[in-house]
């Protein structure tokens, strides 16, 4: 496929000769069933058929058409891995939406689910209680415990006996408060790698990285390294981000395999 | 957020005391229906229903779990993009799977769909050729064109009253043919500028990059300088790719909006 010389001749198109556009080798080979699957790069959506996180759920291509954010895709994604009853921490509560998403996700009449939400600050915190004041049940209100902590100590308000499905963060500042309190590349580093202790197979470290303040792209880069140093046969480290928008936020999602690949 | 300071005293849970816990802050203050709307961050999946992208269509959550890969999530982005009759060209045919993906996508009774196949490659189109002889129609097989020139050159073979929905590429070498004859920067510039030029308004330039070979990387680079200069109101420029396996393909998708944003 190489096109870089300018000499080349252009040849005359193919499709001016018939036998040249559709060239007879191996017409009267039949081709087997296996080779046919091979063929179809599309066909391995058939491969999630009895995968547990198939299903007719929504989809991501709103992101790809401008349609969805980034924290609407985190969303999307984590309804495929948090189930009723299970143990989740939002690292960052911020303004609570997220801690409010993640409650509806885990709350059921058996109320053993629970979300853990940490903020540094006191503001966020009062933020989200406020939010789920005015939008869940008091059963449902009592599945949250809300730390004024560093994200970092994360171990220390789980209880050991808890399996953590999701880890989520939104990387940056407080919207609509001090601006110039944000989270650290130092503590963000530390924070991942208690989620990576805690989580359990088949659970999620989700990251929405807003690189739009001083040193967002620093911490960017803390994530991206962290990332890129986990083994492939136990994590799935992907990224999605806007090339044209250096501001909009990105997007990292640690999938932590369910059973690790052998090979 | 920030929690650089590791002299911070750690304060006591705030679910050891309810009302800190929940402040009731607001409590009584009924909240207004547009402000749910807007408190909801996840309910932006609404905003879909009357985009003509939406339905119930496959979705790219298998990518993030490792059960798609990035050519598997360009072909169902590309069904979100392109219909029956379209033009559509694959810019690097390769053995020739994404041209038949096209063709399946553009191909009814009308007649009217048209894929233009480029390759530089004589080997490359006789595979392509080989393969679309085993799977399609001979009235389907006349719908694909295939030439024999640099991506570069696309602008010559389109007629000029066939708008392009859709421009494929694949950069790198052909599989299973000649490793050290890929795909270069210099042409894939001013086949990514030849391609913007003829693509219609809703259309989409997609791209899978192969890093894994000498001046993949360099490819790469050229791609995302491209589409980073690609103005935000007209363009959705995104990119997906694997953090922790910096040799798999990245997808990057240049979809231009229907209708130019005005802020």
């Amino acid at each position: 496929m190489n096109c870089l010389s300018r000499r080349l001749i252009l040849k005359p198109p193919f499709h001016s000769n018939p036998t040249l556009n559709f060239p007879s080798i191996n017409v009267s080979k039949p081709i087997s069933i296996h080779k046919k699957r091979k063929l179809f790069a599309n066909s391995a959506i058939t491969s999630l058929v009895h995968h547990p996180l198939s299903g007719a759920e929504e989809d991501l291509v709103g992101y790809v058409f401008g349609k969805k954010k980034a924290t609407e895709v985190a969303h999307l994604i984590w309804k495929r891995v948090v189930q009723n009853g299970d143990t989740v921490i939002d690292a960052t509560c911020g303004n609570g939406y997220d801690t409010l998403a993640m409650l509806k996700m885990v709350a059921d009449e058996s109320g053993r689910g629970r979300v853990y939400g940490i903020d540094i600050q006191g503001d966020a915190l009062k933020r989200t209680a406020s939010l789920l004041d005015e939008s869940v049940t008091l059963k449902e209100k009592e599945l949250v415990k809300l730390f004024s902590i560093c994200h970092s100590r994360m171990e220390e308000i789980v209880p050991e006996n808890s399996p953590v499905r999701l880890v989520a963060f939104n990387l940056g500042y407080l919207p609509g408060g001090d601006k110039t309190t944000t989270t650290v590349s130092e503590t963000t580093q530390l924070a991942l790698e208690a989620a990576k202790k805690i989580l359990i197979p088949g659970g999620l470290i989700s990251l929405v990285v807003y690189v739009g303040h001083p040193g967002g792209m620093e911490e960017l880069e803390t994530v991206e390294a962290f990332a890129s140093g986990l083994p492939v046969n136990n994590w799935i480290c992907c990224k999605f981000l806007m090339l044209n928008r250096p501001l909009a936020p990105v997007l990292v999602l640690l999938f932590k395999r369910e059973v690790a690949e052998t090979q």
